[in-house]
């Protein structure tokens, strides 16, 4: 039961090499693939867009498995360069031959950063979101890549990253809290004062990665960030911030704001999103939760205003860090920065 | 989604100031505590063995939030010393006042083998247990106490910890491994070979900490080891081991073994006993369950039979690993060693 955090600085190498390895593994691979939200808005943007991808070359920024190059294969690409740095790239080799895509998708064991393509590209595709869409910083390698291999009108899909907020009312957080009054009647033992540690502990600065009920959204979440691919540079990426503005459906108790985001394909009829929002089917991404310090209490239309900075942390350039100054109601403003734990917690099985 | 997994030594020191770090949070305690199972067993051994405890001094090895002292007092313990390492201590201080109960419980934060009692205990409690038992090696300190500061003729409280195995069949792998089949009907890409892969990476050699169900249970568990904590030494903590037999009750897949635990808390009329056995109600310990490399038949009868070894990892001293050399039915004897993961994943609810 050992809750072990460690809290230190990692050089590069080493950083690079530990995010490497976390894909090395088939659980990740399972649970994105097991996503149908994910992988079937892939597919059916990859064939909506076949007239820009039939008879052109394609590069997959982080291909893992190959599913998004043989997507693209299937699609009528000439070729495929599958760009993958982690070992699962052994299995996109045996899977793109299990396919029969060999002629047409060529898996490359490297980053995209050092690997050396034959020729230059008119499109890039890449699955490169992360928790809070920016957790990893895998867009970096995909913005490197349009840099240096897409050619000029060239396609990126998804073209486009949009970042959202809204109030929410967690009751999980409700129920642990009120647990400690409830020992007494359980044991005779009166425990009512651990109340306040548990608030310190719970209501902490982690990114907790937690799926948000639609009942529990307290307002009209608020766009507060979009991304164009096509121009965002990753200096741009250093800071992604903006304001937002909310208000309050009812009476609740906030106790913390839900962070998610939509990518959009472009489509030859309307644009495909890709949402990760608590009020559309679940994903693997599920939200961000941001706990505020302590709950406070709202009425309808209280208004709920802020801004919101993400930025890489100083400790690993890989986690993303997201500060929020708010204001609720009559309160003046707070401000509280929240970074992803160093190791996140995953439900087994 | 990083699962970032380290494999290095840590200097004793280091994992110890890790170790008790990970009792400062909450949710722990929280988890203890709901664990009903646990926390009323022990109250009512302690209830039962009032006449034990009625006017004596108790030591609690490893206090936490002091519940188990503060049933201890309730029982008429004239003295009881709450020994707690971690900084959970001074919220134990806050209950133990809140509950009026200052006067004879005495919260003193340190490891029992640094701190000095004013006198020797006539009882020890301790809730001692980790995943399989062993895993933390807090019984070690619980016998340090006994040797230093139990009075001749004195009470410990459990006074008995066994050991069972059993072959199970865990459903979750097989979805698991079937579902590569599965992904070619989806979405049009066909990934069957990635169960090679698959497989390994499920079936590792992790001592995986999970709720078994009844059904997946393959024959009646064997208990392969007890330790009398009157009796048994450091030193034999050092390899806990034992054979097993086991018969299948039918035809099944055995993919894994589970591994659980009971103490005994001796009564004046009968013995109470805390199991945390697959066919009981469930606790937070769950089970421990250890995949074989991969699946195998078995019918009625079939024998399945082995030894279990228990030992400390040599990378980390409070990690157990576990040795097991088993043979199913005709198949000649195969060994695998399990060891708990540097970190353990946790459901957040």
């Amino acid at each position: 039961m050992s809750h072990v955090v460690k809290k230190r600085k990692l050089d590069k190498s080493r950083q690079d090499r530990l995010y490497f390895d976390s894909y090395s593994d088939v659980t990740i691979h399972e649970e994105m693939i097991a996503d149908h939200v994910r992988t079937n808005t892939y597919r059916t943007a990859i064939q909506r867009n076949s007239e820009s991808i039939r008879g052109k070359v394609v590069l997959d920024v982080g291909a893992g498995t190959g599913v998004l190059s043989i997507f693209c294969a299937q699609a009528g690409a000439k070729k495929v360069y599958a760009v993958e740095a982690c070992s699962i790239a052994e299995q996109a080799v045996k899977i793109v031959k299990h396919n029969n895509m060999d002629d047409r998708v060529e898996v490359i064991r490297g980053t995209v950063e050092t690997v050396d393509l034959p020729q230059k590209v008119e499109v890039i595709v890449s699955e490169w979101m992360g928790y809070a869409l920016l957790h990893e910083s895998m867009l970096n390698s995909v913005l490197y890549a349009r840099d240096r291999w897409l050619k000029p009108g060239g396609v990126i899909l998804p073209s486009k990253a949009e970042l959202y907020i809204a109030p929410i009312s967690d009751p999980v957080v409700e129920d642990r809290l009120h647990f400690w009054y409830t020992v007494k009647d359980q044991y005779g033992v009166d425990m009512s004062c651990m109340s306040d540690f548990a608030q310190r502990c719970i209501m902490n600065s982690d990114i907790t990665v937690n799926s948000v009920t639609v009942e529990d959204v307290l307002s009209h979440p608020a766009r507060f960030a979009e991304l164009d691919l096509y121009s965002v540079t990753v200096e741009e990426l250093r800071a992604v911030k903006g304001h937002f503005r909310c208000e309050s459906f009812g009476s609740a108790a906030v106790n913390a704001f839900c962070v998610y985001f939509t990518v959009t394909f472009p489509c030859p009829d309307k644009p495909l999103v890709l949402s990760t929002s608590p009020f559309k089917p679940e994903t693997h991404w599920k939200q961000a939760v941001l706990y505020l310090d302590a709950p406070l209490e709202v009425v309808q239309d209280t208004p709920v205003t802020g801004e919101v900075s993400m930025y890489p942390s100083e400790d690993s350039a890989r986690h993303i860090c997201i500060h929020v100054d708010y204001s609720i109601g009559e309160q003046k403003t707070q401000s509280k920065t929240f970074s992803i734990p160093d190791w996140s917690s995953e439900a087994q099985s």
